[in-house]
C-alpha cells in the first residue's frame, strides 16, 4: 500500500528523484515539432505527436536511473482532449518501462465527484461489462481546501488499488505565503493542511513507516521542509522547486529522513530542456536530459551517502 | 469583460441558475447506454458516446430557459481521454446553442503552469501557424490556496478573451469548515480568501459592477452567504448545493443584490435525474429535465420579482 513502490524504486536505483514531464513546444527540439507537424498537421494533433515523441525518447533515456515520472496534467489539457490523450499513452508508456507515475493536478473536489477523479486517475470503472482504467497513475497531486470530503474518496482508492496521493501543503511558490503562511491560532495553515495529511494517512499505513498520504512542500522554502519533516514523520515528501526555481540540493536535504527516505525531489525543465544548454544537445536531447538526471542524482546523494530501507 | 456575458443571459432568460451537466451512466436512461454501447462498443468510447447524446438533448430541452451549463470536468475525465474529448464537444455544442459554459475544474497551480490551465480551458494557443481553442469555455472554477501566483494568469486571460473565473470561496460540502472556517486573526479564512477575491477583481471589472473574479460559495452555509453579498459587493458567485445536496431558494436568496443579481445558483442531479421521478420520464428525459428546470427558475423567482440592469 501507500508509497511503497515508490520507495522500493528509488531504493533500487538510488536516486530521490522524479523527472517532470512538462512539455511545451519550445521544450522539443524543432526537427521533432515539424516532423510531427508534417505527420499529423499544425495544431493540437500534431503538437500531441510531438510530445509524444519528445516523452517516449525521455523516458527510454531515464527509466533505468529514475524512478518516477511526473507529467502535469496542464501542459497535456493545453492541447485538447488530443493532448489528454498523450497523457494516457505516456503514463502507459512510462509503466511498460518500469516507472512509477505522478500525475501532477493538484484534483481537488467533494464525494462523488472527488470519487470520479479518483477513478479516473488512479482507479477503474465499470462500463457495461468491462473494466476501464482512465488514465491509471500510481499518484495523483491534490488540493486539500475543501477538507475530509475531498481526501476521503482517495483513501478508499488508495487502498483498494495500492496508489498514493501528494496533498499540497507549502507550495514553491513566491506568494504562497498569502494564505498558507498566515496563522490559525499559532499554527500556519501549511501546518494545519500537514497536520491533516497525518491524519488521513493513519487509515492507510504502508510498510516503510510512511502512509498513502504524502504532502507537497516546495524546495524554496528550506527551514520549513525541515521543520514538517520532524513534524509529519508518516509523510512522504513529493519536493518542487530544484533547479529552475532556485532550490538546491542543500535546500532539499531536510526533506530526508536519516535513512535518505521521505522525499522525492522533483525537476522537469531542468532535465526536459538540458539540451538546449549542451553542445549537439539539438541531436541529442534524450541523452542531455539523461545526463542532466545523473547530475541531479549525484549531487542530493552527496548529501545523503546512500539510500536504504 | 468578466461576467457581462452571463449576467446579459441571465436578464435575458430572467433566471439565475445553471444546469450542472456530472453525467454518470447511471444518470442516462437506460436506451441511450446501450444504443452507444452497440455503435461505440461497451467502455470507455462507449460510454463517451452515451454521455455526448445525453448532454445534446439536455441542451436542445433548456437552451432556451436556462443561461449556463457547468460541466463538471472530473465525471469527463472518469471516462479517459474519450470523455475529454465530450467535455470539448458538449462545451461547442451549447456555444452553438448560444448557452455560457463553465467548466467546473477547480483547477489550480503556479506560473507557467497556470497559464497553461488558463490557455487550455479559456484562450488559445498557437501551434506553428495555426490558432486553437483547446477547450472553449467561458468561465472556469479554481482553487485559490496558492495565492496570487495561481490566479494572475488567469486574470490576463480573462483580460484578452473576455473570460471569467469562480475562485472556491466556502465550499458547500459538511467539511468544508476544517479549513475554511478556522480563523486567521479574526476573519475565518474564507473571508481571507473572499478579500483576495475582491482585490483580484480590480484588475477586471466588468460594466454591471462585477468583476471577472467570481467566488463558488454553497448554497448550504445560507448565513455566510448572506454575509459575504455584503462583504464582496464585485464578486458574482456560483452557488451549488441547491437541490441534492439540500439548500432551498430561501438558502440561496441571501447570494443575491437588490436588482436580483449577483449570483448563479447550480443544480445537477436535481436537473439532469428528474426523469427518474417523472412518469413516462425514462422515454423523454429532455422534457423532464425542462420542466425541473422551470420548476427551479419559479422557486428561486418568488424571493428575487424580476431581475433587472
Amino acid at each position: 500500500m501507500s508509497m511503497d513502490t515508490l520507495i522500493q524504486r528509488i531504493v533500487q536505483t538510488q536516486n530521490p528523484t522524479v523527472v517532470g514531464l512538462d512539455p511545451m513546444l519550445e521544450y522539443i527540439p524543432e526537427h521533432i515539432v515539424s516532423e510531427a507537424f508534417a505527420k499529423a498537421g499544425e495544431g493540437l494533433a500534431g503538437a500531441a505527436e510531438a510530445v509524444w515523441r519528445f516523452n517516449t525518447e525521455i523516458i527510454d533515456a531515464i527509466c533505468d536511473i529514475v524512478p518516477a515520472v511526473k507529467p502535469q496534467a496542464a501542459y497535456y489539457e493545453r492541447l485538447g482532449w488530443q493532448g489528454v490523450r498523450i497523457l494516457y499513452e505516456t503514463i502507459a508508456y512510462a509503466h511498460k518501462k518500469g516507472m512509477y507515475v505522478i500525475t501532477d493536478g493538484k484534483r481537488n473536489d467533494i464525494g462523488s465527484t472527488m470519487e470520479a477523479y479518483a477513478a479516473a486517475h488512479l482507479g477503474r470503472v465499470k462500463l457495461g461489462q468491462k473494466e476501464c482504467e482512465p488514465f491509471g497513475a500510481d499518484a495523483l497531486t491534490v488540493n486539500g481546501y475543501l477538507g475530509s470530503d475531498g481526501i476521503k474518496p482517495l483513501l478508499a482508492i488508495c487502498r483498494e488499488y495500492d496508489k498514493g496521493i501528494f496533498v499540497l501543503v507549502k507550495t514553491s511558490n513566491p506568494s504562497s505565503g498569502e494564505l498558507q503562511d498566515r496563522l490559525i491560532d499559532t499554527k500556519p495553515v501549511y501546518e494545519v493542511m500537514g497536520g491533516m495529511c497525518e491524519a488521513w494517512g493513519q487509515e492507510v499505513m504502508g510498510r516503510h513507516g510512511y502512509s498513502a498520504v504524502g504532502a507537497v512542500v516546495g524546495a524554496t522554502y528550506p527551514d520549513q521542509l525541515r521543520a514538517l519533516r520532524e513534524k509529519l514523520p508518516h509523510t512522504f515528501f513529493l519536493v518542487p522547486g530544484y533547479g529552475a526555481q532556485g532550490g538546491g540540493a542543500a535546500d532539499v536535504a531536510g526533506a530526508f529522513d536519516r535513512r535518505g527516505l521521505g522525499a522525492v525531489i522533483n525537476n522537469s525543465r531542468g532535465i526536459i530542456t538540458a539540451w538546449k544548454k549542451t553542445p549537439d544537445g539539438v541531436r541529442d536531447h534524450a541523452k542531455a536530459a539523461r545526463q542532466a538526471a545523473l547530475a541531479m542524482k549525484e549531487d542530493i546523494l552527496s548529501y545523503l551517502g546512500s539510500i536504504a530501507l
